[in-house]
């Protein structure tokens, strides 16, 4: 998608540690009509697939999971929280996950009224990187029952494991922007 | 706004402690339908003001203000971590908040190149209670030479004292759905 390559090469910035920080844009600070492009950018890619639940990771996978919602007939759009919050009932889908951005290990938890057997999911996230947020996402609609009818990503680091992985179970992964190489000294190299 | 009402008599789930969970519809489970009702309300509300930017907080705020910002002419909304992450710039604005739904103090943040200087900030959430989330977006507005141009809530727990200090300090708050009562027995009374 070359709006938003264009948009990562002018205002991405490549930092120590594998890190690609794009929060003027994509997360923390959100173009809205950038997130209205890539929405109909996967509904282009998904078209013809049948969609009727999105499932997405807070906090960063939210926006862009809601925005793109709406060309897919406004599906509902569900969120795995990352900690079990006491206003949340005790029936949920939970798995274990390493997060390569914050180090740490977490669970991640969807209330089982939120996804169905007989769903097909659409998996929709901001980053793929080693792809542990988009395993967990797989995991959690597989133990509702449902299917997997595909994984959006905004941006794949295609230098980091987990577009292959996907790609090898026979997931649909759509990346919109994949990044073979970059650093610090040397910028970003588009796939 | 009645469409809310109605689907909150329909779907919320009063629980002890205080506690509504409309996580069926509102934030952990999206209807981006009622979404997109919620932000044509928020414009008509605030239709006049100058908005330049929009400020939520992670995680339940994301998607509400992302789908209304499509009705503020795109303006770009900006989240507050509730955490430091380790791609963020250490350039931030924070402040400490205690959160009632969890319990505990954390510290909100916000990178300080997305908030500027003559911003006319409008502020959303999906819930209002005893205020404090509200209360750390103002200070972090006021931190970065910002102006509060108001606060939309889509519920507010009139119960609580978060929306009668915002009103005294002068902030025009602008809630969609206000409960003065509630209870596990007696349900849900709207102002």
């Amino acid at each position: 998608m070359q709006l938003l390559k264009d948009r990562i090469r002018a205002e991405g910035k490549v930092m120590p540690g594998g890190i690609l920080n794009v929060g003027s844009f994509l997360n923390q600070q959100t173009d809205i009509g950038l997130y209205n492009e890539i929405g109909k950018e996967f509904a282009r890619r998904f078209s013809g697939v049948r969609v009727t639940r999105i499932l997405t990771i807070e906090a960063s996978g939210i926006g862009v999971a809601c925005v793109t919602a709406q060309y897919f007939n406004n599906a509902p759009v569900v969120f795995a929280r990352k900690f079990r919050a006491k206003n949340i009932d005790e029936n949920l889908y939970s798995t274990e996950v390493t997060s390569y951005t914050h180090g740490v290990d977490y669970t991640i938890t969807v209330p089982r009224p939120y996804l169905l057997r007989g769903d097909s999911v659409l998996l929709i996230d901001d980053f793929l990187a080693n792809g542990c947020a988009l395993d967990g996402l797989v995991m959690i609609t597989e133990q509702a029952g449902a299917v997997v009818a595909g994984a959006g990503v905004v941006i794949e680091k295609g230098f980091q494991s987990g577009g292959k992985r996907l790609r090898e179970k026979n997931i649909r992964l759509e990346s919109l922007a994949i990044i073979d190489k970059m650093s610090v000294e040397d910028g970003i190299s588009f796939r």
